[in-house]
């Protein structure tokens, strides 16, 4: 059965970014790293990949890393043509990028930090696969960006989970990138108001603005998400390829074009006293609410 | 009275591509050529075109041949504002594109094939008439572009009836400039999931997507199409067609910028064993349906 | 207390368009001029701008220069974060752009005419300030586009009020900038449609196609303005500018670049007789109501 978890760390040399699919790699039925855990079902060609980072599934330089790794795994093996984006965390899908990779650190790192954010997004974004979220928690910043990527997104309906691009909360600003991501599912108005506010929407608000595809009740999230995935991929592959790079080209080109420069906005907005001060204050807040 | 038909098969050289109106031809009230029936009824300004071309109305370079230059002489009769396209088959729009023109065939064909299909899109999206498609039937791929040309949408509201572009169930792709006529209409989100998974939609889900304006009980269709008609003729010619071209242009500048671009693609796609071997076995598939 | 209206006219030499803000001027209170009323609450950061020039609150030259000084202003001074616009005519926001100006006059006047428009239309569009649309009675063509431009828009229930970018109506055409902010917010297929019939839709459809946010009963108007711009006001500033700024600035650059030509449009459109016919008919016809 290839639900018995494996750990199978990667030992090849790092990816080179965004290598097109090609050459399959030896088939591996499941694997883990530390923060994230991976099981594929060779029969239906569906992999499980889930967050197990707690508490709250922040998504660290690490996560990142093995979440760009994975999805280069997945990619290449033949075996494999959809991937179900999950949490093995209770309550919450992703807590979004690590405030903790964000402040106090040096430029070498923000640059390191930043990279693998953006080739997460991009490997997950243009992924050659049927990407299905099943948010089975909160969602907030990255972890919505996350959700925002894939090709289908289903949603827990409890009214207690929110999700939403809520960086202006916190006094800093999604990139242009989490933008344009966002404008391409709820469109120029919905995404306008809710990025300015930023808010985190209640799933049912969620589903209404069509930020999430649908709601069901907790207990049927896996169900339901394996049932949408075996829709999609009853449909032939090439063509479904070509469509999804059609429809996402300019806005992954969008960013490839302005990789180095995004890093240099990132870095220099990011080492700011003001902003510095306001994640750590932030930071403070969430320290206190734990205890 | 306009109704009679009139076999009035253009005895002028071809028209050149996309010329603007101005010189006014003979009036004509009405005309028919193999495939599609035009009447034109002066005293409304409203001429009525309708695909006869049994048993499912493909777009064969015959038919999308006749239906540029029909509409080419309605755009040069100044007695003509607006056109409603319809079919004359029972129970079906237009099945879309002829595989028979994409299957066995010399390189020769398919370049004249495809910008046979070209010019009827940009003659249609581009026309200075207005357009309402009364989608009396099922209305996949190329039907589905032709409606979604038009200026406004509605469909007999019987559930059987479905449209939408369904290229990806046949594992071919649709077009950059079908896509980009999709989204101006759906969106972008709705856009992506439909062509990737070549959905067909049932015209009540198709009314709620938004891919057309207004469902009407089947026998009011046409009172209908010439209710709407008379309230966009209504307005004044000149304004309305500048805020047309104004909100069309991008998109048919696309495609004009890339035409030839976009015969090599067709050519080179459609070439493929691989394809021609799918669309051999949906034709195969049809036939079968059919005895 | 803040409501005594004080004759503030601006001596200083008129503002260089787009001036960053930055330097700000000496605090001011309130100040009105002859057409808009201003008043700061300074506790709240909050200015009321209304609109107070009878019979129909028109955009003539007068009133777009007052517009446009009040905003900057208002933007030069740090007390102040948030606008509310509104009338102070009964029954009506503003009727749009005054025919009387572009009706028999010179080519100097026209442009300068027009470029007070754009630059009303750059200020408001592009404001840091968090801007609120109150619409307390209809609100055609340019008096749409000034409510388009606010970050949020309420009106009042009434289904006597209707508003729209209703220029095709008059044998004219909105510029293209008019037509970018309103594919912002309600989407293309809708302000295609829209635009192209000249639609002015009463206040309940104007809700349901998103061109109004939300709809309160007339006599909470105000009130729901100010709980609004609370909830905005509540975020920090920078971050919420600088996510507007993304949002915004494709639009906004497009005038910017295309300001000159698009005078010049203006101006070759509207000398041409028979859109001056059209314009002296349409007033002919407001006369005629009036008495």
């Amino acid at each position: 059965c290839c639900r018995s978890p494996a750990w199978d760390r990667p030992s090849r040399p790092p990816p080179s970014p965004l290598q097109p699919p090609g050459r399959p790699l030896a088939p591996c039925r499941s694997f883990s790293n530390n923060k994230i855990q991976v099981e594929l079902d060779e029969s239906s060609g569906v992999a499980m990949m889930k967050f197990k980072s707690p508490p709250v599934n922040s998504l660290s330089l690490e996560l990142l890393t093995e979440f760009s790794i994975s999805l280069e795994k997945l990619e290449n093996n033949r075996a494999c043509r959809g991937v179900i984006i999950t949490s093995a965390v209770p309550k919450i899908f992703s807590s979004g990028l690590d405030i903790t990779e964000m402040c106090g650190k040096s430029m070498e790192h923000y640059t390191e930090f930043w990279r693998a954010v953006q080739e997460m997004w991009l490997r997950l974004y243009g992924s050659s696969m049927v990407t299905v979220a099943a948010i089975n928690g909160s969602s907030p910043a990255g972890g919505c960006l996350v959700a925002l990527s894939c090709d289908y997104r289903i949603m827990a309906e409890n009214p207690k989970f929110s999700i939403g691009l809520n960086e202006a909360q916190l006094g800093i600003v999604a990139p242009f990138w989490f933008k344009d991501t966002f404008v391409n599912v709820v469109g120029h108005r919905i995404a306008e108001r809710s990025l300015q506010m930023g808010s985190l929407h209640p799933a049912p608000e969620a589903h209404r603005l069509g930020l999430v595809d649908e709601l069901v009740p907790e207990e049927k999230l896996m169900e339901k998400a394996a049932a949408v995935m075996a829709q999609w991929l009853a449909l032939p592959d090439h063509a479904r390829q070509l469509t999804k790079t059609m429809m996402r080209k300019a806005v992954l080109d969008r960013l490839v074009a302005h990789r180095e420069e995004d890093i240099k906005n990132f870095i220099t907005f990011i080492s700011k006293e003001s902003i510095q001060k306001s994640l750590r204050m932030y930071m403070e807040m969430l320290k206190k609410r734990k205890s």
